[in-house]
């Protein structure tokens, strides 16, 4: 009996037409979802899970343990070495505007920095508002001080990631730069769009840089951004004090976790689905990227809530180490070009867990007018954002000259708010919006299961 | 020299395109809106502001001195008499499953709910999951008792307004039809998607009830309600206590307010941008409807700071008393039928602070498709969703064949997180999507400013 229920269910699924499945999967995932409760694991059981900690440990086995659960062919490890960076104790910085009149702002060491001294490192500060301007003011203004980076993120652009683009060369280079001039530390203006109180951490490089030429760097909240910048106005040898005990330790073994459903059909075509198991340390890694963790997760429980079994391959892949090496990317990259592995779709969730407003892809123009073909099946859901762009940092390396690959395009407004933060937690995330991103995936992975992608 | 300059900026404007000047729009509306510092006075300065209250006429005062200095020809109050009703001392509820075992729920008056005894009411419980189930149950196993209506939103819709239509009967309705089979008072499920322990009000009608067969109705939260609906499975015997001392007190004297600009080439065609300056009494009414007062204030800062002088005749409408009468509506259609004033086009931002997706139109088909040619303009700030619906509650009664009446539609997800609760404060509205509010408010009145509304 239960086989004929099923093969009933099977039926009359697919004599539903696009609009009717697409239907099922959105009201599926707004009632059925697992996103929510996974989200609620990985974030609050688990928490900020950097490369290399105990919790991106968790993660894996979590992760591994929870796909185990939904009925695919294989779950296994992909192993692969990690950097591993460590904060060491809380960050502690002070302004001083004469000996014993000093102010306390917020920071956050940047992901890869160096230390300072054990008592911390206390100098005049330099603000500038960007790279350009070390090369003008020469290392006679610069030697020997801390370098403040303050151009804050312009507000004036739609996508909020365009905002973080006219800023994030400063948190990236930042340290590389001003130590050419002789800086001794740095701090940078936090990657927000609010004025508030937290810090943003965020990666940066060293280059080439010898490990005795490196200097500390960290963010420093807004609030306290523009507390230092108003105070250097009408005290320029103040001085700034700060303290962080942050570390490179040797390389970890970390993991890949990846899931595959065969397909029924086409099983050499391969669609993967993704997003990053790592996160910064300092918040749960709600937003970034267990909200793209859980959209991954969730698309199995969807089909097979509403019966939907894959005529092509469906990989599942938890990506490692995106936020500080995107080593795993590479790593997943190596062993599918080995197997000689043909992704006719990729798609990546690492934009957070809010309303989901569309898609971006990048595949050639004759694709992308197919895929146009597909928007009236999103607009009942207000997901009609279909634009040329990237996909995913962890993705953007499948591209083939006739693939096509997209990244999930929530609402970005509050992005920033959060990401990289204290505040990037479960409680930020809200139910609905995160099922609707898990729903909107799951609809395009659906089409793309169905047509694939012609050459 | 100051004059030349303006002019200069006015020439430079007209010979924008549509796509320029829209685009001017929400850079300024980003960088320059005053939404968000007024939102912050009137929810954290003003506050909740029910009709007749002080709040309401703090409200109404400090939104006519905004609105004089922004350059209005003039700005007006037009007085409205309206309904008051006071909530008094905050209610109190516990479930009793046998003498001295208590538990504690939190509940909101119904606006316009009478008061239970002083020393509350107390009754065995009976749940119901709809009006209709009260006349299968009958006068024998109601009457004497609390009837508590327990329906939740149905989630699987994507717009929370079409949920909240699938439960919202309960509330206004539940108290006039129990009180027909001799229910001695109403507990309602509060209208909201999400598990959590925030009571929401909102109005009921009594209908024509005489007083004394008047019952009184609170919201329970949802957490409240899931407690009751599961003790009462095992305890089908318990009592509920609840008391609240809410009255309706003699009609109050109160305005809306309104300013007008007079078009330059078109004074005779109105375009009216509105929202309702009352709000429930429990939060500030920052999404309900300060968010929608600001975008309606915000227009002319924003056509200002980029020198735009409308050829139509543009007024701002603060309604008040939306939510327990719509007796600034029905004034403010009085007396424009009065005055003969023709009405082109009216948008009415009713629906939150949210990222706002589009607008929903009521309008003749061949205006819907003359606007939807539009759509291309709002693209680039992914406000997509053009579709024919309902307009906002005070305004829809200027409906007249040719004219168009439109909503402000933004993301609804989290509305009825916050909606008629406590949590409706400021700091649930975030800066940015306010602002893109006022832009998407802005441009639409821009273009029909421009093109007017054919016949």
């Amino acid at each position: 009996m239960r086989y004929l229920v099923l093969f009933l269910l099977s039926f009359s699924l697919f004599s539903q037409s696009d609009e009717e499945v697409i239907s099922s999967i959105f009201s599926t995932a707004l009632t059925e979802s697992k996103s929510y409760n996974w989200l609620d694991h990985i974030s609050n059981q688990i928490g900020g899970r950097l490369s290399g900690s105990l919790e991106a440990q968790k993660a894996v086995e979590w992760s591994k343990s929870e796909l185990d659960k939904l009925g695919f062919d294989k779950v296994y490890l992909q192993p692969v070495m990690v950097p591993t960076w460590v904060r060491g104790p809380k960050e502690f910085a002070l302004i001083e505007t004469e000996p014993g009149i000093t102010f306390n702002v917020n920071i956050t060491a940047l992901g890869g920095s160096v230390a300072t001294p054990s008592v911390g490192l206390k100098a005049n500060v330099i603000e500038v508002f960007g790279l350009e301007e070390l090369e003008a003011l020469g290392k006679e203004k610069i030697d020997g001080k801390i370098v403040f980076f303050n151009r804050p993120m312009d507000p004036k652009y739609i996508s909020t990631f365009t905002s973080y683009g006219t800023a994030v060369d400063q948190r990236a280079l930042g340290a590389l730069e001003a130590s050419k001039y002789g800086a001794i530390g740095v701090i940078v203006r936090s990657m927000s769009l609010r004025v508030d109180d937290y810090p943003h951490t965020g990666g940066l490089t060293y280059g080439n840089l010898p490990l005795s030429k490196r200097i500390p760097a960290a963010a420093i909240s807004t609030k306290g951004a523009n507390k230092l910048s108003d105070l250097l106005k009408i005290k320029p040898n103040l001085k700034f004090l700060f303290r962080q005990q942050s570390k490179t330790l040797r390389d970890s073994q970390s993991y890949n976790v990846v899931a595959e459903i065969k397909g029924s059909e086409f099983p050499e075509e391969v669609i993967l689905v993704g997003g990053h198991l790592d996160s910064w340390d300092i918040g749960d890694g709600a937003h970034d990227d267990g909200a793209g963790v859980v959209h991954s997760m969730d698309l199995l429980n969807i089909f097979n809530k509403i019966s939907y079994r894959p005529k092509r391959t469906i990989r599942v892949v938890l990506f490692m180490n995106e936020e500080n090496g995107g080593r795993g990317s590479n790593k997943y990259k190596e062993i599918a070009d080995r197997d000689g592995i043909d992704h006719i779709f990729a798609i990546e969730s690492d934009a957070g867990g809010f309303r989901p407003l569309g898609f971006s892809f990048t595949c050639s123009d004759s694709n992308f007018l197919k895929i146009l073909e597909w928007k009236k099946f999103f607009a009942p859901y207000y997901v009609n954002v279909f634009i040329k762009g990237g996909s995913g940092a962890d993705i953007s390396n499948l591209r083939k000259p006739n693939n096509i690959l997209a990244g999930l395009r929530p609402n970005s407004q509050k992005y920033f708010d959060y990401h990289h933060t204290e505040i990037d937690v479960f409680e930020n995330v809200n139910k609905r919006e995160l099922e609707l991103g898990s729903a909107a995936v799951a609809s395009l992975v659906y089409l793309f299961d169905k047509y694939g992608v012609q050459n």
